[in-house]
């Protein structure tokens, strides 16, 4: 029933106070780049085509957008010169050509702004049937901010700060530059628009007053947290402080138990399970889905992998990928690397590492130990020491080990090898053929007790 | 000379905004039950018994005070239906049948009240010689609590916000709902008390002006923070804050250092001698006793443990159950299991675990080794890798360690087995028999060099 | 041009309050003694001679000093017994007898003092042309504070608190007790001073008084979070926050990503180029240099350590006086103590310790290691468990592997050994000879399989 909505996002800035080599938006929050919060927010809204408009580091920028973005429904503009914000967008008149419908105007580096204001503001604007509605937030010092103008209550137009009369001055409701905006007369309107300064700049805001003289412009109020930019990095730190807060809110009001959510880092797409409970220092990458009364605890990072209810995991766990069954207990200083996949009640201990291992039920790696393309089976117990050597210098090789297998410690399993169920290999073994099921497997030089060695030793160092 | 002092303690409710499938007083706070901390103030006033009023799931909740309390102390009720608060106080009149005294009455969701203020109750409470006190807030906005209403100065009765006359909402001081009561005033109100709302519910205030017209009722201040409650785990995590604030500045002004006292840890019932200093991250859990002059590093997690003095723990250390004696050096990254006890100056170091190892004086395990059901000596050397094979898959065995041995780096200690005081073991060895004291012990093959065997290798693999 | 500068900073408290056997100028502050940041302050400024005036402890003081600064620009000075401030710089008339020129005087325990406001006194100072010339900050509430009082504008003196009329009371411009004197004014001045109270304490801020009779008193206003001081570890925790924002809000405006600063530590002297980035819980202690796009993951330590372009650090990793080289790839969990010299690529892994050892381009130890005393050529790849065993009970060994050596998995390396180019050593040897290039090195007992092994213990164990 609503016309089309298409986005466009401004991408085009350098950011030089960002002291960079990589253009502003490029910089990470929470695990993505800056960009991609208002692209998600307008893709979360409907829009479709999303016109990122890029300029600086063009390439790299739309490499990173379209990493975080289905192909489909992006489509990108080039600024080529950065000359004003109204410039920039009407670089994006070429993508929307075909579009007609509701543009929204977003910038790359303003990644707080929630879908809730971006629904409020669709909401004014249907209800508004003017050609252009705004964002605003009241400000406690306006200083510096263009003020939104009224005439008997209805929005006129924009005044820059340096442009307003005493009177206007004193107005704190601001213009956030945030705008929804009519395609038939925003494209007509933008080459209407003039250079205001010095620098030869098209300024957006110009926009207002002419979208007023043609029909009422609707405004909803936004937060200042929210309609804030990134300029450097001391912002972009207190943007993802604002960000990570607002999420670890949110899991805690659903279940999730924070023992410090002021170190407790939870990126955007994480799913955790009701009564779960995360310690401090926590850190949990996009990707993740953690189930139902899991513990994690104090300063483990879990990036891109799942964990099933129950599971117990101790502190200074590093999971990258890696798959974890209910009721495992993992850690502390356990490192699970892509493709472990653990079936259900696996204990893994500390200083353990594991890589393209599957572990059956029940079994156990407790101690010092790395479990590298392995296939492990249920209730097998993994000694301390045991290492699978599955690198000869030029390939990696399979180590196969049965259900109920028992490795001593210290065993070397020289891939491809396989221990079949049942089996027994003692301590010290190096293991180079297969063992079959049951069997006891040893290799070991018989242990000389050289008795007075030690006195005689010292008599000769004299 | 004052008479009997009860507390009950209301600990039934469900708390729904927790989403939790627990008991809301059951969730942790600093490693304690939501509801120990009334309790335990209670206790520490004096107060005998305590009366814990449970509902919703009344036995987890009572197993868990019974963890946490002496059973001399505690009496049980059960309030059946959630009724309001005057139903459950009334719930634990058959627990008190025998009991004639003052009765506090306090609730297991406000873990924040202090001693200091309960004894100020009190001692107001004695002063007044009214059959009932109370604990009362001035709050900034008071909406939505109930306010204290005075005639000339005298509390009269307490009345519901949203029944508060313009004239009243202006009342600014609020009530706590924290009461000292006379059990020959509180049975026979409570039985007059009459249900206020559509959902039948009793509500306790009412006592207030019960009260008023038999005797002064004392009132004392307590600052809003105390009295808070817990709704909702963004509460629970608030609380916790100011919980562990109090805690860390407590022995900070006793002479203990905190790097960062908003990223330490410490639980109630720790305690740190002076001079002590605490990297950031550091975690100390209930019953943990360090010593002066002692350092943990970042990171480091201890549980239940005694460091003496002078100890230095290097970052990422985990401590569970385990003694440490003076001057030793501990970390990084070394992991201490129930039943560690080292004697004064041993060395543990990275990747190193102990479990049920008691170590003599001036020891050393400086690198990646399991020390299990090991008893060693003084002055012993244990080498880089050194494993105790302690399990067969179905029992654990004893190593033993004599003063002054030396164990090669990567040693099996097969247990059960020993090795006498002074003897040497080769790197490598899988050590099956006992070593008498003063020899060397080693189970090596010998090493064959194939020259040329790397190029003949290429050949072949063409 | 302008007079010489000295400094006089005053060191000679106990700080009761403290809690402490040690003095509080010697608590230290991200890594530092308190007393260093006035000292380093007035160093900054060019003063010479430096000239703490110490008491409790000395020795000790002296001894934490003469280790910060160049015995060249420190000349100390004893304050016998703790008579108030201006017996403490009259202390130190002794060691400035030979000087003419100015006089800073600045505490020990105030170690927020910016070096801009320093230069800001000085420049007030020489614009004065009185012989004093002050600190002052305004407060909110300034109880307790001694107020500074002027006529028609003019510094006239300074009224304690306790001596204050209503009318003073009101004043909210307070002494910060910061002063900068002629030498020809301040020893003569000092003379003057008669004691204030019953303790016979002589107090500084007399001084102000005598210098107004005889010139203008300049003044400058300072934030009073500059001019905080010490008294107890509460504050001292505060002052170190304070401390390290700024010092990360640096190096974020200079092009460092911080991920959460709230638990970023880093000290005054450590180097970060642009476009690194630092997880939270990351610190950095003096000494440091960090090159530009270094990735330094969660929770890792580096001390006094060298990280060239382009390496990632991952989590957990903790460094001591080592040097990385660029593009290398460590941790998590990497342990890398003094004398470890990495060059480019090289790649250490989890549960990996290394001392004393140069490894060259591309090698790699990726898990679970022990690399001490080593020199280890290009393109090694040194497999798990493997352990230089450098350590024979007396001495230190070297071991040496050439270029491209491949160590089999749980390989013991008993030092002075060395494996020459090319060279190839089985899984789980015992190198105790020299390797010669191109050779397989192995040491290793036949596997044998028992087969039944299993059941037929089971049938004897009943």
């Amino acid at each position: 029933m609503s016309s089309p909505l298409a986005a466009v996002v401004l991408c085009a800035g350098k950011g030089t106070r960002m002291k960079s080599e990589k253009a502003k938006v490029l910089h990470p929050i929470l695990g993505k780049p800056l960009c991609a919060y208002p692209l998600k927010r307008a893709l979360e809204l409907g829009a479709s085509p999303l016109v990122p408009v890029v300029g600086h580091q063009a390439s790299e920028v739309e490499k990173a957008i379209r990493a975080n973005f289905p192909a489909a429904t992006l489509r990108f503009a080039l600024q080529k010169e950065q000359r004003g914000t109204a410039d920039a967008v009407r670089s994006a008149e070429g993508a929307l050509k075909e579009f007609s419908g509701r543009v929204l105007i977003l910038y790359g580096d303003v990644p707080l702004l929630r879908r809730e204001t971006l629904e409020a503001l669709v909401a004014a604007h249907e209800a508004g049937k003017g050609p252009l509605s705004l964002v605003a937030t009241t400000l406690e010092d306006p200083t510096g901010y263009g003020r939104v103008i009224r005439e008997g209550g209805k929005v006129t137009r924009i005044v820059e700060h340096k442009d307003c009369t005493p009177e206007q001055r004193a107005v704190r409701e601001c213009n956030a530059g945030i705008y929804l905006v009519e395609s038939s007369f925003l494209w007509r309107a933008l080459a209407e628009i003039r250079p205001q300064n010095a620098q030869g700049e098209y300024y957006l805001t110009d926009l207002v007053e002419m979208a007023a003289r043609q029909g009422p412009v609707a405004s909803i109020g936004a937060d200042a947290t929210e309609t804030a930019g990134v300029n450097d990095r001391v912002e972009l730190s207190a943007r993802a402080r604002v960000m990570q807060q607002r999420i670890n809110e949110h899991h805690m009001r659903a279940g999730v138990s924070l023992q410090d959510p002021a170190t407790t880092f939870i990126d955007e797409d994480v799913t955790i399970g009701a009564d779960t409970e995360l310690g401090p220092l926590v850190s949990l990458s996009a990707g993740t889905v953690v189930g139902r009364n899991v513990t994690i605890g104090q300063g483990s990072v879990l990036s891109a992998s799942r964990v099933a209810d129950g599971t117990t995991i101790k502190p200074y766990s590093v999971f990258e990928e890696a798959q974890v069954g209910e009721r495992c207990v993992i850690g502390p200083f356990s490192r699970l690397r892509p493709g472990t996949e653990l079936s259900e009640e696996v204990h893994l201990g500390n200083f353990v590492e594991t890589k393209k291992a599957v572990i059956g039920k029940g079994s156990k790696a407790n101690h010092l130990a790395y479990l590298g393309d392995a296939k492990i089976g249920s209730k097998v117990n993994v000694g301390a020491g045991t290492i699978t050597c599955n690198y000869d210098g030029v390939n990696k090789h399979l180590t196969e080990l049965g259900d109920g297998v028992f490795i001593g410690s210290d065993t070397q399993l020289v891939a491809p090898v396989s221990v079949g169920d049942g089996a027994y290999v003692g301590a010290g073994t190096t293991v180079t053929k297969n063992v079959p099921p049951g069997s006891l497997a040893v290799s070991r030089s018989p242990q000389v007790n050289k008795e007075g060695w030690v006195a005689r030793k010292k008599e000769k160092q004299g």
